[in-house]
């Protein structure tokens, strides 16, 4: 594993909130700390952090949004910018997000536009926040069904990531984190892959998180810091799997069912790799391989024909598209992903034909 | 004048759209091109833009949004991001905003966030646009009636002003942009103030807008880029009159009355000049000498009593406040201005009780 500490000194793992400590009490200038979370982490995970941070004589305010994807919208956003004008939040305030993918992208995007950028703090509370949402800098909402439409890249002032909060959380919210998980082995690091396909995530039992977490972070940043901004392209392959994985999460948001974003990009994997065989250079035996992991822990949601030209529409406006143009991020080996790549309708169609038919044994 | 040529390099004046044809034609990557603009800017301006561009093979949008700083909100946002998807604008497009400082301003912001970021280019129409809105960056929109409560910084590709648009301006439009012009003079250099104190504006004829223009925009860059972020403060100089002219501005928001940027920082300098003379060092003799200039071309506005208190609540939650204290820029003298001033409620009411009293001889 390469050594990128420089470019993760803002990412502490298990430091029990004594980082937060720490910079709150060197920023002196903080006026007022606001707490975003939903239901879950206000029951499960706020105790831990007003313990930390009730010494401070600063106002505190905490802010409660209702959970789920569904609520990552622009009116949520006017409810939140509505309660920090009423409570005279001003610039010099910090927001600490804590929760999962939806607190983070969610708060980042609002403390990035309220009066023209406040400083945020991201304490993730799920896998998927912990190993992929909260890192990165990417925040947003969703837009029309449209997944993480509207949004900027900018990144928190501090990533503190808790192991213990795993142990609030229930398989199928671990099974929502696994996939971006698998994601980082194939698109960049084969061997990070062959470690976690040895591990058996259906027993939650003695897994060891903070090494899973760690490296996936090291490869998150590796990748990102190739391409902070997206103006060389490199960033995209994160976006393996996302293209159809995405339109997959839209027809839920659409249809108001809920999937998770881990079995909703496995899926998009499976599709995109059989695409990667297809078209690219990824032979048929790493497909299977990859097939076959992936199957250990999603079940096949089949995608019925009359959708099929709905969830063509949420492709055409996926955000690495050009001139109307459908990009793709595709696998060349296990370990090596490519971008940019144009793929045609019948091809994309054809993908989730065959995804609809496979059979599990 | 120091030579900044090299911070004003995407900022050019009087060039007919030389400079945007070159650059749509070195970018070749472009896919749509979107306009931005209003009534006015439809009717006087969009011809002599399209007849730069059409030669170009792109798909060309032209989105118009109602004029007026009422319209300068996230509604009107919701519904360009619903069009911007409904044309399937892919993150190759560029955003050209046509028009004043509520199109550079809403134009900008929508650019920044959209799909987390497309190019920009501002063409400024009016003159305040050329010489503030449009220069600097800073975008946004505003929330329930507090001025560009919500936004980012982010910098155009191109700033195109074509001097000829002023020639379609009324002399209420004009003097909306006179009053930063004033501004960059009071607060960072004396000659500026002396070159302007002596034309005379109510003849709007003879008047050497270029050099008037150029002027004023090579002290706006000089103090935006000693802080570009407003991570240091600097740049809060900019906000001389602000203070207390952004309260008045969304008083008048609140009662649907309209009011010109010009008018309204002036009265909002007249205020603030009389609480540096006050608390600060400016002398009675420059406070005189500004009070004399700015009211050549603004009457006195006075606010009734009753409002008071709602110009106040606007004022607390102005952007350069902290910790509930509101923070002023006002002037040591003519040409310098200093932030982060700490103003007691009583002085900031009194300010606006002394200025409702001046009797213009």
């Amino acid at each position: 594993m390469i050594n990128i500490k420089k470019d993760t000194k803002y990412i502490y793992i298990n430091k029990n909130f004594i980082k937060l400590y720490s910079y709150l009490k060197k920023n002196k200038n903080i006026s007022n700390i606001i707490i975003l979370l939903d239901n879950n982490t206000k029951k499960f995970c706020l105790y831990y952090l007003l313990k930390k941070i009730n010494n401070f004589k600063k106002k505190i305010i905490i802010l409660k949004i209702k959970s789920g994807e569904y609520n990552k919208n622009i009116y949520t956003c006017i409810k939140i910018f509505n309660k920090l004008i009423l409570y005279k939040i001003d610039k010099n305030s910090i927001l600490i997000n804590l929760g999962g993918g939806v607190i983070t992208d969610l708060g980042g995007f609002i403390a990035s536009i309220y009066k023209r950028g406040i400083n945020y703090i991201n304490i993730p509370t799920t896998l998927l926040g912990m190993v992929d949402a909260s890192i990165g800098g990417k925040n947003g909402i969703n837009f029309n069904n449209y997944k993480n439409e509207i949004g900027i890249i900018n990144k928190p002032k501090l990533i503190l990531i808790n192991i213990k909060f795993i142990n609030s959380l229930s398989k199928n919210d671990i099974f929502s984190g696994l996939g971006e998980l698998f994601k980082y082995g194939i698109i960049y690091n084969k061997k990070y892959w062959n470690y976690l396909k040895k591990i058996d995530f259906n027993k939650l039992k003695n897994i060891k998180w903070k090494k899973i977490i760690y490296k996936a972070i090291l490869i998150k940043n590796k990748i990102v810091n190739k391409d902070p901004n997206e103006y060389y392209g490199f960033r995209k392959i994160l976006n393996f799997g996302h293209t159809i994985g995405h339109a997959i999460e839209s027809l839920n948001l659409y249809k108001k069912k809920y999937i998770s974003h881990g079995e909703a990009i496995s899926l998009g994997m499976i599709c995109e790799s059989w695409i990667s065989n297809k078209i690219n250079k990824l032979n048929k035996k790493e497909y299977n391989e990859i097939l076959k992991i992936l199957l250990r822990y999603y079940n096949i949601k089949k995608i019925d024909n009359k959708y099929l030209n709905k969830i063509y529409k949420f492709i055409e406006n996926d955000k690495k598209n050009n001139n109307n143009k459908i990009n793709f991020s595709l696998l060349n080996k296990i370990g090596k992903c490519v971008f940019n790549i144009n793929i045609k309708k019948k091809i994309i169609l054809n993908s989730i034909k065959i995804m609809n038919n496979i059979n599990v044994k």
